[in-house]
């Protein structure tokens, strides 16, 4: 359909249709849903009346092709001129098949892995019958008690940027109209959500609005770049207002200067949420505030449905802004290809067949291998198939490994370290006790584990938090792993045998009475229905660990907000003048991560050698070329993952110590050494300044190159202008 | 002199002279100075010349009569126009009669003890040669992990105003240039430094620009009201530049929008960190913006003195910029009479008479009275004479309880508890023991403590964090009491007798482990001078405890910043419909402080009765009356401190769940009742709106009276407009 064919559609719609358009309810709400018996008591709840289903644009939360081409049957029989629904759903980390969580595939640094993750999710997801994926979540995040740092890629402005397109590509790959292997991409949630004040769901963002712009922006700027179809609206406010009915947000920013045209989508309730919020006093308030700032559909409450018809007949409200939200709506649904087929990719026999497929399980163990990263290794890992492994823990036969993200997704289709790590030697090798619950341990099941690990010669731990401890609403005020394991931790380290201690959970941890008390640490975070499988092949060397942290792991709580790409202060910690008192520091911790930014161990070392800058000199015509030499110094073949990072040692505002700006992987073979070569140009070097312009400054700068944002080499160069 | 005379007198100096005027070097580089013997290393360190200290147009740090005149002296026969010197002086909770630490004062509410013991403090420095104090320190805080939070009166910004006017009250009185026994006050840090992210001193500050001005700006502002003849920088950052470089914050701010046409002097060699912070390539480059952004006095570093004149000289600068800095600081001098006595109040007999006296010295037990608070007491409190008490702890008899900022007062002088309770119920009534040091214990020690305890009535812990753990550099990332002392407790709790802890510290504290343990639990912060004579008169009822807090006490340090004046989110945990998960809240602690803002017991108990308002509909010209009777229920005369918050239920952007508003002391017998009213107006109704504007809105509102800022009565009123 042309714009004037939905123009002229619209045109047909009476005003409560054209309401009701711009409401999403969840799937119990519609007839030929499965679980409608379920719903007389939300619809009777919250007022939904029959007439209001026929006419609601969208659906949330309803997947499966049989159900879904069952509710849109119904549907379009009911709806007077056959406009069909548009089907959404959370599908974050895979849809059956569950890959790592995006923490985990931040801490890949592998756009590939990224981009084939999500294509999987889209491709079973859109058999399944969905259209939009309320994904990528690209919010910064430098908070490790927020839970919602599992569906974070970390805290970087630049490699969240790159996840963020890559996401996007993957779910909507180039065509969506024609490929229905894809679904409509959900860019979340804007803005700064990831900022919530004490790591607290849900909880008050107040930042600058040249911080907001500097490193909140670009991940969402980058996946609207990619085409990201839709944009959700974050719960929090921002600069005073929630981002639901936050004009200035919105209107401004969002759709006037970033030009976006696609479906902006209130988060869960958040139209309502703005009465508790206080900036509207009722429903009525929140509906005009809402589609004053630009959302057009309403998320499962009915501020809209009940009192946008009186707005636009007081004439407060125009009603172009709900034709303009309609359009938008129907648009999306003509891109998708709805008109021509309402059921669009939803398909049972595709769905039965790519459903956990063997070719998607293996993308699985693929990304679970590139996203656990090795922490410690004091020569136990990887393990030798004839030693005799005490797997002791709450994680060694547990099939919560899929991570809070993957409602769709089986934990009885998980694979369990046990399994995996039989599936590669055989149980004969592998004796496993639980030793504790998550949270709770019996004497009973520690004297079972220090017997099991009496005859092993090395201790493999499973341990780490449930799925439910992160995720949304899944805020932790204590950081560390649940006491009890750090007892198992203890009691097993009495029997001086090699511990190595693989970690499941969805977030940095402070890891104390961990890292120093085992020789070898694997954060395996939550690998998703592989996980066994992937983690055992890296155990046992069948793969090696290639991930790096894409947020730092804080030496304490104590110390949060802790992140590389800080600023220096005037009196910074460590500097050749610095008074032992006087400096920016904490009296009883570092002001360091325990493990920084960028980090990560492999079965082998490396060494930088020869770092070179083609010039002292950058012009804003003439970038520089930096180069080192890698070598491969270990005993065993191994990739690395070569790091750039920038400083402006003289900003107009202050600059960060380092910047990521690029990043190179290599593989070498033990003795092989390489040289890297990166471009840095000076559009790389532009910043906000303080009226919000986006340039760079000459002067000194400073380029680090390395493998992680700790250990580098620094070289100094100038911009001329 | 006229403005007139001292253009004239500035008309008369060469460049050098008038930049050598906005120099502020320490005590040590002047001749004459005692400690003149030791300067060799610093003045050929920092590159000071014999002409420059000649010049020179204020001192810091350098203190005493006899001193003070002969630097003076000295200086007046080389200055070569008799242009006297600035002393100026951190003269922050007393000059040798110490007070309590500005935390504790806050919490005394009272802010006629705030303002007599800033103007004794005042007095002793007056008399002992100083001129400016380097006080008072406004900077609000939410965040415990900070050292210099025992600086500051709390998180309240309407409470830090009140003490911010009477505290420069207390130092400038009503006329500075008769009353010679007052000093001109600095406020300081402007602006925001109390925000240091982390915790961590120094760090970055971030925030939008209508949180600045609704919550941190007040203070300052009021400071500025009650005519703070000078303002000092803040370290930190104002979004993205420092402030001492920060021209909008400082032109565009403080002195247009604020008016303030008085000193600015920057913090201890805060132009040259500018370097380290990333805005200034070198000194020259600092120079330049921190006289562009109204920096008049340069503390301890020479970009003044080595840069402005090239700047002057290239026409980057015009002179007329170093002019009017000149003539701020000779405006100060004339106005503080130094062009006629350069000695102002120094007075070698006075200075003896005044320092410690007994009067002074009875304030100070007054103030720590006042400012100690009683967080928790089953049954045992107030002690009885004839009880016999086991004193033990590292503060039983132990002189650290002056507080960080007090480098005049002397250890010495401090009446330590163990000498207070004897002073008030004789030895033989108090054993004692030190049961372990602040952060380290024996096992003699415990079990000299466990021993004398045997024998006690009632064990009386004295515990705490030693000076250096708060303060300027003193952040602390774990704000629990030292492990050692928690040990002691437990060690002593199984004696099984009533246990009171006293606690000298210079933050809120994670009382866990303390507070659990002991059956009262008396917050003593540093005390002053009189410390232990002021606790002694509380823990045995010869006065009654009547502070509150003015900063919430965290229930851990995971869970900060935890601030009353939060906001309520658009999903607040414990709402009528609030789901179990899917609200704001951490899954392993309360979100609510242990003990919260406006908290603090009294020897006897008050019940609220009867609130009502004078009517539910407020307008502009009709304030509202609130009324409620309080009723002392306990069995001894008490002092309640009726509080009055307000919460604006629909604002233009969102409001804080309370707001204090005022508060009222009144004092009852046993069983005696009063009614309490308070003016409710709708000024104190207004706040920043999104475009900065500071205005009220119409609608409804709570009104909540109460004895805390948590158990509170709730009344409902609708502004109307």
């Amino acid at each position: 359909m042309t714009d004037q064919q939905l123009s002229s559609l619209i045109r047909q719609m009476t005003i409560e249709e054209k309401i009701s358009q711009l409401l999403q309810l969840a799937g119990p709400f519609f007839e030929g849903s499965e679980s409608q018996g379920e719903i007389t008591g939300p619809m009777e709840a919250m007022g939904v009346s029959e007439e209001l289903v026929r006419n609601t644009g969208s659906v949330l939360g309803l997947t499966g092709a049989k159900e879904v081409i069952q509710v849109q049957e119904a549907h379009l029989k009911k709806n007077r001129l056959g406009i069909p629904l548009l089907f959404m759903a959370d599908i974050v980390h895979g849809y059956k098949t569950i890959f790592p969580i995006p923490l985990a595939i931040g801490c890949s640094w592998d756009m590939d892995i990224a981009e084939r993750t999500s294509a999987i999710a889209a491709a079973e997801a859109s058999a399944a019958g969905v259209h939009v994926t309320f994904a990528p979540m690209v919010d910064l995040v430098r908070d490790p008690r927020w839970g919602r740092v599992m569906e974070s890629t970390g805290e970087d402005p630049f490699l969240n940027s790159e996840f963020a397109r890559a996401f996007v590509r993957g779910s909507q790959g180039t065509n969506l109209t024609q490929d229905r292997s894809r679904v409509a991409a959900c860019v979340k949630h804007f803005a700064a959500y990831g900022a919530a004040e004490g790591g607290r769901d849900y909880n008050t963002v107040d930042m600058s609005e040249r911080q907001m712009r500097e490193y909140y922006l670009p991940a969402y700027r980058a996946a609207l770049d990619e085409g990201s179809e839709m944009v959700m609206t974050a719960f929090n406010t921002v600069d005073g207002i929630p981002a639901t009915g936050n004009r200035r947000l919105m209107r401004d920013l969002l759709r006037d200067e970033l030009g976006f045209d696609g479906v902006l989508i209130s988060d869960w309730g958040a139209v309502k949420e703005m009465i508790p919020h206080g900036i509207a006093a009722n429903e009525a308030e929140a509906a005009y505030k809402a589609i004053e700032a630009g959302v057009d559909i309403e998320m499962m409450t009915l501020c809209y449905e009940h009192h946008l018809k009186a707005w636009i007949e007081n004439g407060k409200v125009n009603e172009s802004l709900i034709d303009e939200a309609v359009l938008r709506i129907l648009k999306l649904k003509h891109k998708l290809g709805l008109f021509d087929n309402p059921y669009r990719g939803a398909n049972i026999e595709l769905e039965e067949k790519l459903i956990l497929s063997e070719a998607h399980r293996q993308i699985a163990r693929d990304a679970a291998i590139k996203s656990s990263v090795l922490l410690k290794n004091d020569n136990v890992l990887p393990l030798q198939e004839e030693q005799k492994i005490a797997l002791i823990g709450p994680f060694a036969q547990n099939g919560d490994i899929l991570g809070p993200w993957s409602w769709m997704g089986s934990k009885d289709e998980a694979v369990q370290l046990y399994s995996g790590m039989v599936d590669l030697v055989g149980s004969a090798q592998i004796d496993t006790a639980q030793g504790c619950d998550i949270e709770t341990m019996t004497e009973a099941q520690l004297a079972e584990a220090l017997a099991v690990a009496e005859h092993a010669d090395v201790i493999v731990l499973a341990l780490g938090e449930h799925s439910e401890m992160s995720g949304e609403a899944g805020s932790r005020g204590d950081i560390t792993l649940p006491q009890v394991q750090r007892e198992l931790i203890t009691a097993l380290k009495s029997l001086n045998k090699p511990m190595v201690a693989v970690l499941f959970n969805g977030r940095p941890l402070d890891l104390h009475g961990v890292y120093d008390q085992v020789d070898a640490l694997l954060e395996a975070w939550y690998p998703g229905t592989e996980g066994g499988a992937a983690i055992a092949d890296l155990l046992y060397g069948k793969q090696s660990p290639t991930a790096r942290l894409s947020m730092s792991f804080p030496y304490s709580v104590g110390q949060v907000p802790v992140y590389y790409n800080h600023f220096n202060t005037g009196r910074p910690q460590g500097a050749p003048d610095a008074q032992v008192r006087y400096v920016s520091q904490y009296l009883d911790m570092p002001n360091e991560p325990l493990y920084p930014f960028g980090y990560g161990l492999s079965y082998t070392t490396f060494e930088y050698n020869e770092a070179t800058l083609s010039s002292t000199t950058m012009t804003e015509e003439q970038p520089l070329t930096i180069k080192v030499r890698v070598t491969n110094t270990g005993n065993r073949k191994g990739e690395e993952l070569v790091q750039l990072y920038v400083r402006d040692l003289s900003g107009e505002v202050v600059r960060p110590v380092k910047e990521l700006k690029a990043f190179r992987r290599i593989i070498l073979e033990p003795g092989e050494s390489q040289e890297v070569t990166f471009t840095l140009a000076e559009e790389q070097l532009r910043y906000h300044h303080s009226n919000l312009e986006f340039k760079s400054d000459s002067g000194d700068f400073f380029a680090f190159i390395g493998g992680n944002s700790r250990d580098v080499t620094e070289l100094k160069f100038t911009l001329t202008k």
